[in-house]
């Protein structure tokens, strides 16, 4: 029940490329620094990204990685899902029938339920938001106070 | 960010033990046999069960097993911790300064909102309510309808 590794570097890359000016290109070595993601996974990340069309990567000189959809369309959640795929608390929520008790298993619903309220969160938060957010605890700006709780 | 098997099996195992009449006890063979459960998994769940203190095994002629605890005080949440540990959406919430970038990263914060609206449900749910539900789901008489949508 736990997020990969890769999906936890590829929404640092994410958030880095949403806290840029549109037009501007970040280098895969900036990426890498930035989020400390060691280089052994970010090629594969970024294929990832490029495959599931959120960033664009360019070539040449002036070449490098942009989203390639505004940030404020792109969630956690369209991340996660690019990295490691669909989001099944359990198995017994994959499409077909996967299980032969879900037709009266009670705990098949209470699943369905804590994986609906985990995605609503994930959906709902947006990488323009998330790197606002980020650039303002950074200058120390704001204060993380509720996250600590 | 799947349940173990383990944990699935031993959620189903705890369901049926929720379901017998106070003072019975069942016997192993008939928890592998009502939850589906491998007897190569059985055994280990069984005991870890037994080490978080939410059932008892007893040996002999009228030995088997029973819930250690009241079915309504016991939750889905209790069940998962006990066969797969705590919960950690992602590394950085693990207690301890698990990522450094935890005091500014506003993915940070939604990690935890989201992992706190999944436990909620996973809290919520009560093994007296999940067992009631099963059997008459089983029955007929409830027609599942909403956990299909």
């Amino acid at each position: 029940m736990q997020l990969t590794r890769a999906a936890d570097y590829g929404v640092r890359v994410m958030i880095h490329l949403a806290s840029i000016a549109k037009g501007e290109r970040v280098s895969r070595a900036e990426l890498a620094h930035t989020g400390a993601v060691p280089d052994s996974f970010l090629g594969k990340i970024l294929q990832q990204l490029v495959n599931g069309g959120l960033i664009h990567s360019h070539r040449g000189k002036s070449g490098g990685f942009e989203l390639a959809v505004p940030a404020e369309r792109i969630s956690l959640l369209d991340v996660i899902r690019a990295i490691q795929g669909p989001i099944y608390l359990n198995t017994c929520l994959m499409s077909g029938d996967s299980c032969d008790r879900q037709g009266w298993c009670a705990a098949h619903s209470v699943w369905i339920v804590a994986q609906a309220r985990m995605i609503e969160v994930l959906e709902a938060a947006r990488l323009d938001q998330l790197a606002r957010e980020s650039a303002l605890r950074q200058s120390g700006l704001v204060e993380v106070t509720w996250a600590k709780s």
